[in-house]
């Protein structure tokens, strides 16, 4: 159900022609503020955020191409694709050798429309199925691209939901690819129903919600919250590629060792039925900024198929048939379990020296000292799994090496302690 | 020879009907007292060790099953096992359908008798073959178990061995089970010998050598103990599980890194065939208590087949034919090469800056030099291993990380460590 | 070239009777000054270094067999190998079964004359191939060795090259055997035409590169430098066996994880197509005084063939037909490299917050946002593997370890780091 209401989201977003700044970018964060209520924040044009400047906004009205015989061969408002992300207006009629100096097109895959941006070098330009490109005869070619740069402002949303603590867990996406299902509108849409859930009761932990164009706007968020970000963020989820059938893929954090690594290796293989993990040599998404070695939040980004290694990565084919109710229902989850052991974390120590006599609490079952003649292995689990426990809650390990080390999944192993616990046999520390 | 003499001390041990209180405990001690001088303690009815209560002590005089013909087709004179270990007085006419509620069988092993106790649950009820409880007829059966309970003490024996040091071995074997020769009687038989041993000669530790019955035993000791225990032991061995001809196991300890686990390592490595260590989260032993978080000695056991893993345990298969003086004397010996191992350790230096002459000292042949057409390679290695100790003997790490280093057993290193030191070339420190 | 060169001089070296001690040392030595300004040191007989005294010295002018048919069979002239090294002088007539007393040769390889030397023990004795002596017939044979012990001095060579700083790389290399190409004469040609080549420009560090012969010329070389060695030698390399044309070996030092280690590891994993790293424990040669507990140098050698393990190890197969201009330049290499990448190591900080615009640098490819559709891997590995430099330039690694956390080789990656450097975007700390 969630899947499909996750689904239903993504097709709304899908064929906005977002980019990095422009009029597309804040229809797309009004509609996420439709379901969880995100602040927008504008930037303008010209800001310094380190290296790094808030270039012009983009503006998009229309663009198409006319062959010889005038036919409209290419139109953006049939496909945002088409027109180079970022291209300059043009108005000319062009011969087809030149015009090939501006079209692209992937040979090894003729029926995908590239998906091509040039966010800093001006340039005009097409993106094309290589199978109608080869199609293309000799002659003269309208091409026209409606289009303007002007002063404006980069826009992101932020939702800040305090908890319990100043400690945050910061989960962040992109909306700045236009019409691509997998990597860009699953990471908006499964962040936003993750907000949704997380809206629902208090959290022990705050959380911080950013919803950004790639790169630049998480350079931008960073120049504005660095001391926050560096001093409250325990972990961070960056939400990207959560919404095919694939194979789930861990991107770690720069170290590979912090908070969030531990708690999504522990996830992934007790709740993903395989996974594989890249190593951060790998990295593409924001991780570039947030785990750049002087931010180095302890960020990771639990995926189905990891951006660039998908045949459908960055061109037509990532569209609403490459992703699915179940799929994204998958990327949910899985980065849901994660923050919930992290809200279910915490240090527990056991109260006895040697241990409880357990039938006392109603914690063995009662003939527990017949098993040997024919007792269910399942009590004799359970009995072993709860005994495990008490042994290496020890005042030392956290709830997630706890389940390492007795070999349960955090689900499991958090309710033997809550039993535990509320029997008085453990206490948190 | 000493394999013999430890498997007819098991087979006096074997008939005694034990279990964690009684008379059968008593006698038990008695005759270890024969072999090794224990001081017996009684500690009474209603002792609270922790979260525990020293129970009432169970007497048993008879017990046995009569048939609808009046055959008597369970004898507890005849067999220990046939009677539920604490079970309740009955002395009643039952049929057929009412006696099964109260019968104990394993269907898939028809010829053995099942062990079963009921220690803190009032129960009466009997252990029979499978095979046999298959052919029992409907009619009127007579059951009668002659037993009480009523207030008495729990019995364990203890042996301090003063050494040169107040630091501990310890050394713990339980004495509970009723005629289970692996999974019992070769425990404190095996334990009894390793005690006779050590009071042949001075030693540096201090050996503390426990009998005790399992769980309620090894809690009421250590509430007793707990400062001696807790400050002094340095490493322990619980002796269970010696007796039989497969291969070696090994249990570590709670953190697995201890200098009891070390020292049982490299003894595994180089003096078992071969060996399976267990993860800790399968421990079923006294470990329990001794490795609870707050009591966690450096204790681990050193076994052959491990008790839960073989199909006699805690059945009448586990009897006198199960164990053999040749398994007994490997048992023995595992844990007595680990003492030998901890009494030798000690850390060494090298006093020479550069290699000495070892010529000098008749350390190398004579003809070492001429080593190259022929020599034997028996020299080469006596000299290379013998150069290896002096590299590594550099005042950090101590003999059993030395012969690990080294790819020695700790026999062989500790002949060339003694023969350095005798000459001076290697100091303790 | 460079092999060649080594080669012509390893010819020059080959035919030279060397020992511990004598003129053939001296002889040598001088060969060496003419490439390079080596001081000689003269270490008189008597002189104490630690537990060992340097001998009398041996003096050699001729030596033979004569058969009973007066043909002369064994010729110190045509072969040095003939005569045991240090041998006492001789001059009788002696029957075979007597004579066979004083001869060495290898069953197992006919055809060699095996290396025998007597330093310490006084014998007389020449070596020959065992097909030889198999033929020799009953009679009386005239031995003579013309050769004399008196006292005089050990030689050894030594070039202090002063650096930037008083840090010191060690090079050493022995120079005891006679005719031995790969297991000596490789050793000082290397060595030799690795101090030609430090010396062409000014280095950070400074070198310290011997010339002596083995175990007692360490001993007391170590006995007359033991402040400078042990409180400036950042690595060592200790060249031996580096003429042949096997796979590279490496023998790391006593604790296996010095800098001297993780360069070797690091070029030997990089620059070599296969090597074997051995265990310290088969150590043999200079690593056995520079490695000593309390020396402790942090040296390795990176080898061919290592000494010990190939069949022409220590016997007249070790000749000139055994190595070769290529075997000796792969030697030469692989430990130039390690001196290259140590040279070149330092610890870069990255001083940007987020990720530097690259294009401003001119440091990305200006197309590179078009590289979706189409563009040469190339440039995407060239980008990625210098944004994953920055990503690990954190001020806590250096240039070693930055190269194997990126999976890059030093080269490849030090040209980056300059780059990265020259346009100030990274910092050394």
């Amino acid at each position: 159900m969630i899947g499909n209401q996750i689904y239903n989201f993504l097709k709304e977003l899908f064929p906005i022609c977002r980019s990095i700044m422009g009029e597309g970018n804040r229809e797309t964060l009004r509609l996420i503020q439709k379901h969880i209520p995100i602040k927008i924040h504008e930037v303008p044009t010209g800001y310094q955020a380190y290296d790094w400047e808030v270039p012009q906004e983009w503006q998009i009205r229309d663009a198409y191409i006319l062959d010889p015989d005038g036919n409209k061969i290419v139109d953006f408002k049939e496909n945002n694709l088409y027109v180079v992300n970022y291209s300059i207006a043009v108005d000319e009629e062009v011969e087809l050798k030149e015009l090939q100096k501006h079209l692209y097109s992937i040979p090894k895959k003729p029926s995908a429309i590239p998906y091509v941006t040039s966010y800093y070098e001006p340039r005009w330009g097409f993106c094309i199925a290589d199978s109608q490109r080869q199609k293309l005869k000799d002659g003269k070619y309208k091409v026209y691209i409606d289009s303007s740069l002007k002063d404006g402002s980069l826009s992101y949303g932020e939702l800040i939901i305090p908890g319990e603590t100043e400690e945050e867990i910061f989960i962040t996406t992109y909306i700045c690819h236009p019409s691509m299902a997998n990597n860009e509108c699953s990471g908006p849409a499964v962040a936003t129903f993750l907000a949704k859930w997380l809206l629902e009761e208090k959290r022990k932990y705050t959380y911080r919600i950013v919803f950004a164009p790639e790169t630049i706007g998480a350079i931008v968020y960073i120049s504005k919250n660095y001391d926050d970000l560096v001093n409250n963020v325990i972990a961070g989820f960056n939400i990207t590629c959560v919404g095919d059938n694939n194979n789930y893929s861990l991107m770690p954090s720069r170290s590979g060792n912090t908070l969030a690594d531990k708690v999504a290796r522990h996830v992934m293989d007790n709740f993903a039925d395989s996974y594989k993990e890249y190593s951060f040599l790998y990295k593409g998404s924001d991780e570039r900024q947030y785990c750049h070695p002087r931010v180095d939040l302890p960020l990771v980004s639990l995926m189905r198929s990891k951006y660039g290694t998908y045949p459908e990565y960055h061109n037509s084919l990532d569209n609403l048939e490459y992703v699915s109710p179940e799929g994204l229902l998958g990327g949910f989850n899985i980065n849901k379990i994660c923050i919930e052991a992290l809200e279910g974390n915490a240090i527990y120590e056991n109260r006895f020296v040697c241990e409880p006599k357990m039938m006392k609490y109603n914690l063995r079952p009662k003939d527990w000292h017949l098993r040997r003649a024919g007792s269910k292995s399942n009590s004799r689990k359970y009995v072993r799994d709860m005994m495990n426990i008490l042994f290496y809650c020890d005042g030392k390990h956290d709830l997630i090496e706890l389940a390492d080390r007795v070999e349960l999944n955090f689900k499991d192993c958090h309710n033997y302690v809550k039993l535990l616990y509320n029997k008085g046999i453990i206490k948190k520390i």
